[in-house]
C-alpha cells in the first residue's frame, strides 16, 4: 500500500469506492459496541471479587487508631488507608485525606470550596470577574466539565511526550493572577498515555504563581496502571516540591477505581497539611465522613502497597493484549497510508489518535453509524473544541478481544473513508 | 421535694451547698463520656454485621436492570434500591435517587446547585443579595451549618408538638420571594422527637411559594426509627402533595445511617421527576456515580421494606430502655423541682430538654467539667444562638446503660446546680 499523498486522483477515487463498500458491508453486521469510556472489562472486575469477603460478620471492625469504622467520625479517613495510599504516591501519610468512591468528587469539592468560600485568604472565585485554568491538551473531558461548571475560563496548553509546554505554563501561572489552576494527569495521561518527564515535574515544582490560591490539580489516576513489565519510576510531585519548598502548590488525587471496582473503590487526596486543615474545615460541613468500612475492606485485602502493585500485574495481563490489538490494527491498516499519528502508551487506559485534520467528527460519526460508539470527537479539548478536529480517544479496555478486533476493523475503515472523502472532494 | 419556686432563700442556699458537694464528689470520679452526637451504640452496629457477607466472591453482581454494579454508570442508583427506599417513604420509585453514604452530602449538593447554577430557571443564589431559609427550632445543627455555609440568612420558626408554626411559615413562604427553603425533620424530629401532625403536613403541601425555587427540605432521617411497638402512621409529604398537585415543592431525604451503619449506609433522595432531571444534570458533573455495590449489599440483605422495618425492632429493643433511663432520671430528680420541661419521644435519637432560661450554657459547662460532653448549648438554633439559653439536646443512644446512668446523675446535678446558682444570685 502506498501513502495516500503519493496516489493519483484515480487511485484515490477507486480506493474511496472500495472503502465505502467495506464500510457498508460492515454496517450490515448491525454491531452494537460502546468504546466511549475508560471502563475496566468484566474480567478485570472479577480479579477483586475475593475482597468482598475480607470483612466477615465476625471481623474486627476497628481501625488501627481504635475507632469503630462502622460508626460516624474520622472525616479524613482511617490511618491505615492513609498509609497505603501515601506509599503508593510517595507521600506523607499525615498529608493524606481518604474519601469516598470518587476522586472526581474530591476535585469538585476543592473547586467548590475555592468558588464558594475562597482558599488561602483569597477572594472566592464566585466574586471574581474572571478565573482561568490551564488545560493541557488533549486532556480529560470530565476535568474540563468540572471547571466549565464553575464558569472557569479554560486555556488549552500544548503537550508533547514530556508533558505540557512548561514555557507557556510558567508564563501564564507567574504572569496572570487570574490563573488559579492547571489540570494534570502526570502518569499515563488521559488520553495520550505519556508520563511527564522529571524535568517537567521539576518545572512544576519551581513555579512561582502570581495567585496565592493557584493549585496544580495533579490527578494521579493511573499512577500504578502500567502496561509494561518494568514500569518507569517518574519523579513524584512530592519529591520535586520538597526540593523547592513549594509544598503547598499541588492537590494530588488518586483512587482504586481501576484497581478494585470503579463503582465502589476508594479515592484519596494528598496535599500540604495547611491546605488539608483548611479544606477539612469546609468538607466537614457537607459530610460527617466517608465510607470507612470500604476503606478497611481495601486495606485488609491488600495489606500494603507492594501487594496492590502486584495486583496491577493481573490487570496488565488482561489489558496489554487489548492495547496490542489496537496498535497492531493501526500499524497494519493505517500506518502505510501516512495520514495519522497515535501514541503507544506504556500504561493507562487510552490511546490518543490524531486523524487527518478536519476528519475526527466524521470518523466518530461513521463508527457510530457502523455500530461502535467512541468518545465524542473534541471531548479531549476544553469546551469540546478541538481546533483541528483531529484527536480521537481510543478506549480499548472494556470490549472483549473479539469485539475489539471488530471495532478496530470498523475504526480503520472509518479513518480511511473519512480521509479519502476529504482528498476526493 | 418541693418545687424550687416554693422554697425560702435559706432552703435554696442549703440546697445549693448540698448540690455543689454532690457535683464535686462526682467530679472526683474523673469520668470521660461523650454524649454530643446521635451515634448508634456498638451493640446496634453488631445487629447488621451479617450484611457484610451478603455479597460473597461468587455473588451475581448484576442489578435487576442487568447492569454490573461493580463498574461505572447508573448515576441515579440501582433499580431495586429505588424500590426499597420508595416503599419505606411511600414514594414513587421513578422519583428516587440513590446516593452514597450520606444524606447530608445530598442536601449539600441540592443547596450547592441552587447556589452555583440556580434551579427552575431562577437566578443562582450566589448572585442574589439575600437568600433566606426558615429554620424550625429547636432543630438540627448540621442543617443550620449547611445553610450558613452558603451565606443563607436563617429565620427561626417556633415549633410545638404538631410541628412548625404554619401560620408563620405560610406568611414567609408566600410573602417573601427571598425565602428559598425550610428545614424539616417531620418524623421523630431532631431534637424534639415530635411527629408533624397530618394537618401540618397538609399545610406544607398547600403552600404557594413566592419563589419558584423554594423547596421544603424534608429530612426524613428517622422515618422508621420508632421507640414504641405500635408506631404512628403519619401522613406522607408525597400523599399530601399528590392531593394538592404541589408535587415539585419538596426534596425528601433519608438514609440507612441509623438502620445499618452510620459510616457505611446508603442515602436516598426523593423529589418530582422534573426536579430530579435537573439536579442529575448537575450531579453528573461532580461524580460518575455512587457506590452501587453497597446499594446491592443493602437490598440483597433486607430484600424488602417490611424486613427493614422489622430490623428496626432490634434497634428499638436496645434503644427504648436507654430513653426510659433518661426519662426516669429526669422524672425522679428534676420533675419535682418544677424548673424544666422535656420531650418524651416515641422515636428518633434525642430528647429535647428546656432548662431554666439562662442556664443551658452553664449546665453544658458543668457537665463537661464533670466528665460528660453534651451537644453544645445553642447548637439546636441557627447561628448557635438560643435566645433563651435554655435548650439542651440529650443523646442517649451511644453510652452503655451503666454509663448512661452515671451521665444522667451528673446531668441532673448540673441542672439543679445551675438553677440554684441563678436563684441564689
Amino acid at each position: 500500500m502506498k501513502k495516500l499523498a503519493e496516489q493519483s486522483a484515480a487511485e484515490l477515487a477507486a480506493m474511496l469506492k472500495e472503502t465505502k463498500d467495506a464500510y457498508e458491508a460492515f454496517q450490515a453486521k448491525k454491531l452494537s459496541l460502546n468504546m466511549a469510556r475508560g471502563k475496566p472489562g468484566p474480567e478485570q472486575l472479577d480479579l477483586t471479587m475475593p475482597m468482598l469477603e475480607t470483612l466477615r460478620s465476625d471481623a474486627d471492625m476497628h481501625s488501627a487508631s481504635g475507632d469503630d469504622v462502622r460508626n460516624y467520625g474520622l472525616l479524613d479517613g482511617i490511618t491505615e488507608a492513609k498509609k497505603l495510599f501515601a506509599d503508593i504516591l510517595g507521600a506523607d501519610p499525615a498529608e493524606m485525606f481518604i474519601g469516598g468512591n470518587s476522586s472526581l468528587e474530591l476535585m469538585f469539592a476543592c473547586l467548590q470550596i475555592a468558588y464558594v468560600k475562597g482558599i488561602a485568604g483569597c477572594t472566592p472565585w464566585s466574586k471574581l470577574d474572571e478565573v482561568k485554568f490551564l488545560c493541557p491538551v488533549p486532556g480529560y473531558d470530565r476535568h474540563f466539565a468540572l471547571t466549565e461548571y464553575f464558569g472557569v475560563k479554560m486555556i488549552p496548553v500544548a503537550t508533547d511526550e514530556n508533558g505540557p509546554d512548561m514555557e507557556t505554563v510558567r508564563k501564564y501561572v507567574e504572569g496572570d493572577a487570574s490563573v488559579k489552576g492547571i489540570w494534570c494527569v502526570p502518569v499515563y495521561a488521559n488520553p495520550t498515555g505519556i508520563v511527564y518527564s522529571d524535568d517537567t515535574v521539576r518545572a512544576f515544582a519551581a513555579l512561582k504563581p502570581a495567585a496565592k490560591d493557584f493549585r496544580i490539580f495533579w490527578d494521579n489516576a493511573y499512577c500504578i496502571h502500567t502496561l509494561v513489565e518494568n514500569a518507569r519510576k517518574p519523579l513524584t510531585i512530592n519529591a520535586a516540591c520538597a526540593e523547592t519548598g513549594n509544598t503547598g502548590i499541588f492537590y494530588q488525587f488518586c483512587s482504586t477505581s481501576k484497581i478494585t471496582f470503579p463503582g465502589a473503590g476508594v479515592a484519596a487526596f494528598n496535599t500540604a497539611k495547611e491546605n488539608l486543615a483548611e479544606l477539612e474545615k469546609h468538607l466537614g460541613i457537607q459530610t460527617i465522613g466517608f465510607d470507612k468500612i470500604n476503606m478497611l475492606r481495601h486495606v485488609r485485602y491488600f495489606g500494603n502497597a507492594e501487594n496492590m502493585i502486584a495486583h496491577m500485574a493481573k490487570h496488565r495481563a488482561i489489558l496489554a493484549p487489548k492495547f496490542a490489538a489496537v496498535l497492531d490494527a493501526l500499524d497494519r491498516e493505517i500506518a502505510p497510508l501516512g495520514i495519522a499519528q497515535w501514541t503507544k502508551p506504556e500504561g493507562g487506559y487510552f490511546i490518543s489518535f490524531n486523524a487527518p485534520k478536519g476528519t475526527a467528527k466524521r470518523i466518530v460519526q461513521l463508527c457510530k453509524e457502523g455500530g461502535v460508539t467512541l468518545t465524542g470527537a473534541g471531548a479531549t479539548y476544553p469546551y469540546k473544541n478541538d481546533p483541528d478536529d483531529s484527536n480521537i480517544r481510543i478506549a480499548p479496555t472494556y470490549p472483549s478481544p473479539a469485539e475489539l478486533a471488530q471495532a478496530m476493523e470498523l475504526f480503520c475503515i472509518a479513518v480511511k473513508y473519512a480521509a479519502l472523502e476529504q482528498l476526493c472532494k
